[in-house]
């Protein structure tokens, strides 16, 4: 590996496609931009070469891209299977389009499982060898380090932790099957249960006939609405139950939350941690281990997609 | 790593204490013996030394000792935390007295990570990268390999991958918790429901009064009783929602299955099998996926013992 490694960083979100440029040992950018990801343009690869470009340090020699989407991805071939995002990438061959175009190694893994190595790496759980990432969000997603490595799997699918059953059978989850963690413990899954409820006759400070976000349950929690308690109370209790399967599976040393539902404070994590402290089947898997917030918020994919092509490069 | 490898393999098992010499690139042992695990006389670590020195290989230096043991163990001090078949040995230091009395390096984990270790070096695992290993027995435990690396966690705790929750409120399991795997699947499991079914009047050609083994129980099932086909149906069921609920976490190439219960054939597969295709969540999961028998039956922990010393020698 040369000396002073470069890396460009991509990060395909929701709502912003984000390139940066890594100098080695620099936590901040050399520079970064961002644009929106959907546009009336219609060529999305045309946009990212366009930011990339932008970007692309002058008089410097830049030695891998690194690319973080949301899943399916195949990270073995650098494929994007499809994304929620850009409709037109389906069976997409990024990284082989991007060394095409600039002639340099890339590498793609997906936005879960690239938040968790930046955190390992930059983040929250600097200094750990066995990191367990979640983000609880839309949906629930995982992130796993191990022994300083990350779990990519055989077909590069792995860990898809918020489909993990917890209750064979409990209630629909967005994938199509039953009693998901995910159908629990994700804003989704919030929402669900006090739509269920509210059209069930519950009392509510809620409106029954109107979508009634996670965000909006947690603002009536804390005006003290029992139903919205009650929904917050079970997301926690089951993200309790699959923490101590996770804990039993992979016995890491730190567990870092991060998406927006879990920003929702003791609403979650007073449940959270009795269900946690229930359901550990030995207080062992407890002995220090670190319960941590997500330090780097949105940069948490581009630092993950610069992380992947340092590792890739250094392991070369 | 010196040319020729030489390694004593312990293993620590129910009915017998066995150690074997083997020499590098040698699957047969240089020498084997096998003692009976409980005996008279008290001392179970001199008996150990005993086995030991009968099958030192004359003329050799032997490099490393290698342990396999019941759970729960240590592996990072290798401090046997307690064991089921020497009650003596609680939070034994056997690596160290090994050490202290032959000279040479130890190395310990507990069986089932070792079983897998062995399959993956040895056995049904030969030439895969990623690694499930699952003994459906008693008990249910599991061996996972990872990127050729066998996954230990931070105390060693890693992989209980039998005390998964996969049924939040689901029968008592061995551990006291409710609803794993093992409450479901185990030999233990399907006793369980059977006693059940019978206490509640269920008509069956086995006595509601006798204690049927899981064993008697699949031979009633042969001979055509529904309560018994019921009984390893369910624990089919179950394990098919287990395993896909590791293919989404580790994607395996491969899942090895060890244990008497898992000599039940289609008795207990059969059901697996439809679970496991009806709840992984996409079928890229399952592409090229072997799923196989276990090779090395009671060698299992010897070899995985040895496989440890070596990989632990190789990676000083």
């Amino acid at each position: 590996m040369a000396l002073m490694t470069i890396i460009v960083a991509v990060d395909i979100g929701g709502t912003h496609l984000r390139a940066a440029a890594y100098k080695q040992d620099q936590f901040q950018p050399l520079s970064h931009k961002r644009i929106e990801t959907r546009a009336s343009e219609p060529d999305a690869f045309s946009r990212l070469v366009k930011v990339i470009e932008d970007i692309w340090p002058q008089n410097e020699k830049v030695d891998a891209i690194g690319v973080s989407s949301p899943g399916p991805v195949d990270p073995h071939t650098g494929i994007i299977m499809m994304t929620p995002n850009i409709k037109e990438w389906r069976d997409f061959h990024i990284t082989a389009k991007l060394t095409e175009y600039f002639g340099i190694p890339s590498y793609l893994d997906n936005d879960a499982n690239l938040a968790g190595l930046a955190e390992w790496k930059f983040g929250a759980g600097r200094g750990h060898h066995h990191v367990l990432y979640l983000t609880v969000s839309t949906g629930v997603g995982g992130g796993v380090i191990i022994d300083d490595r990350l779990l990519q799997g055989h077909h590069g699918l792995a860990a898809e932790l918020g489909h993990s059953t917890v209750q064979a059978d409990g209630p629909l989850c967005g994938c199509g099957q039953r009693g998901h963690l995910e159908s629990f413990s994700s804003g989704t899954g919030i929402e669900r249960f006090v739509a269920d409820q509210l059209k069930a006759g519950r009392e509510s400070v809620l409106h029954p006939n109107k979508k009634n976000s996670a965000y909006m349950i947690s603002e009536a929690a804390k005006q003290g609405d029992a139903l919205s308690i009650e929904a917050y109370s079970i997301a926690g209790k089951y993200l309790g139950i699959g923490v101590a399967n996770f804990l039993h599976t992979f016995d890491p040393s730190i567990v870092i939350f991060g998406g927006g539902v879990s920003q929702s404070g003791p609403l979650l994590f007073d449940s959270f941690e009795v269900s946690l402290k229930e359901h550990v089947m030995h207080p062992r898997y407890l002995e220090g281990l670190v319960i941590a917030k997500a330090e780097l918020g949105d940069d948490a994919g581009l630092l993950g997609a610069r992380a992947l092509a340092e590792l890739k490069l250094s392991s070369k």
